[in-house]
């Protein structure tokens, strides 16, 4: 059984990194965010002189016995129809992904279809979509073991290549039921406030959701442990995700967070290890209304707010180069004194 | 004397590119501002296949007169000692335009120093610094063409380069100060909503400028035309920048608008030529607060709130990449047919 053991990093080199930024050629906190970011970074590099080195963006697929309930505005064969839009170059997190020169990485966690042996797809496949979790668990304990250590084993594979920094994208019709299910039961947030629109459902759609979900909430019978919670409302490529960015955070990498169901599955990760948490910056807030407080929830700031709502990790992706400008930043910019630059009264 | 004649968009091709991006493997709208950003390029361009080549920020500086009052946290000389950092490759914007590969060019405008014949400076000087507002215009009618004359001439020398997109910065201690004079003298904001910190000022300092900028206002005995407000109360980099983004307009390039001082001289721009706003895209909310107040006059949805406040056209660069993505989502994502992917039912 996979176990993880995160050590928070050490705070004690905040001090030095904020005195390094604050004698660049600059008014004092005038490139905002993007000197969170570069502290941020430093602090969990440990180092003055932070780096990111070849990123990935992780794409997990899976099935959802909830979406056989009618929750999403889009058919479950469009799960198995983007893994090859994926992987043949031409969706979004596809196009953007070539744009920032990013690692992309497929994973088949639990598509209802059989991609045996397909060459461009990481194959870690736990079943053929998970079971309808308005009537049973989605998965069994064993089987969230299996996906938690699966997920850590793809994040494995690319820091061995030297990654030292990854965002996660997700594929799998009717999985923002599974994170408003995890968001009301992890944090008792009342349902109708995590139930959106997803990929494109109209009022009637989204009330339908919201029955069938308080409808599942009402049956579950579990013993209300993070384990459990997430054992019966997560996705298999949801729980490959949770286990990916616990394994990212025991190696110290940087997690760039995407929207709503990367959030979701982080929460997940936080509820079992909330030192996951240090190892996070966010990318940016959802158009998925219940993004934001889930954001708030976790004391996440976002870099974007671009009105996203694709999924895939395609907000990560787009943010990719803002990270990048904040290391740039603290590593190249001159110091008050190098330049020759008299410093302001305040 | 400079003349501008600028043609306003068909937007006879607006229905077209939206349909184009709605055929695109996404959710209907969830790319949010990239698909508002691709088909607004879309429009300026008159095409399906919006590009942008060999982008530019050009910074311009200048010295001002209403320095003399106190009106800023940092001493005139730091106008010069900026410039030198920014050709030095120290400052933020010159490490984010190495960051993206875009051109960089340093406007010698009316710095306060003898800059002649520096081979790394493009020289146009009118002066050595515009005159103090508070008892006389900052410059004559005639400087303020020659101004408008010289910003347009730099933007025509990247056009002949084969550059279609534009940003501007600024470096010019005290120029905030003719920011909120413009705000208040081209849309009667009150002024007490339009003055803010600048490059640091604490309480008593944003107090003192506002003192300051009142009794110049009470002291104005201008004819209230826009061309005698911006002589009166502009400056000789943010007279070139209005020119610049005229002649910008004027050639159909895509001008992507920076922070306060820059959004400013666009103000001043469009007071001139209402349809110069057709051509803009705004980077970012600047943490200046009024500048916030100054995008919804103009209408302007900023791509970034990252709480820059630095200028020198560094919100540009950062949201550069963005642009890029809007442009790489609509040339390089597959569409439904394309990709045989199923579409949603709305």
């Amino acid at each position: 059984m996979k176990t993880f053991s995160i050590k928070r990093p050490d705070r004690a080199i905040a001090a030095q990194l904020q005195d390094k930024i604050d004698d660049l050629t600059k008014p004092k906190g005038s490139l905002g965010l993007l000197e969170e970011t570069a502290l941020r970074i430093g602090v969990i590099q440990q180092t003055l002189t932070p780096t990111l080195s070849k990123p990935y963006n992780l794409v997990f697929a899976g099935d959802h016995g909830i979406a056989d309930e009618g929750v999403s505005a889009t058919v479950k064969e469009v799960t198995r129809q983007m893994v090859y839009n994926f992987i043949g170059g031409g969706a979004g997190v596809s196009v953007f992904a070539r744009q920032h020169n990013i690692g992309l990485k497929v994973i088949d966690s639990g598509v209802d279809h059989d991609f045996e042996g397909h060459p461009e797809l990481v194959h870690k496949k736990i079943a053929f979509g998970t079971r309808n979790f308005l009537y049973e668990p989605a998965m069994t304990h064993e089987e969230l073991h299996l996906a938690l250590e699966r997920g850590a084993e793809v994040v494995d594979d690319i820091h061995r290549e030297g990654s030292n920094v990854v965002s996660f994208g997700e594929m799998g019709i009717g999985n923002t039921s599974c994170s408003s299910m995890l968001m009301t039961m992890l944090h008792n947030v009342p349902l109708e406030k995590t139930v959106g629109a997803g990929s494109g459902l109209d009022n009637k759609g989204v009330q339908h959701k919201l029955d069938i979900l308080s409808r599942a909430k009402a049956s579950y019978k579990g013993d209300r442990s993070a384990f459990d919670i997430i054992a019966h409302f997560s996705g298999y490529e949801m729980a490959m995700i949770t286990g990916g960015m616990l394994r990212a955070a025991e190696l110290g990498m940087v997690i760039l967070v995407d929207g709503f169901n990367i959030t979701a599955s982080l929460m997940a990760a936080a509820a079992l290890h909330p030192e996951v948490l240090d190892y996070c910056i966010y990318s940016h807030k959802s158009n998925e209304g219940a993004h934001k407080l889930m954001l708030d929830i976790l004391g996440g700031t976002p870099l974007l707010q671009l009105e996203l709502r694709l999924g895939e990790g395609t907000g990560a992706l787009v943010a990719y180069p803002i990270l990048e400008s904040a290391i740039c930043m603290i590593n190249n910019m001159s110091s008050f004194s190098a330049a020759k630059v008299t410093r302001s009264f305040n």
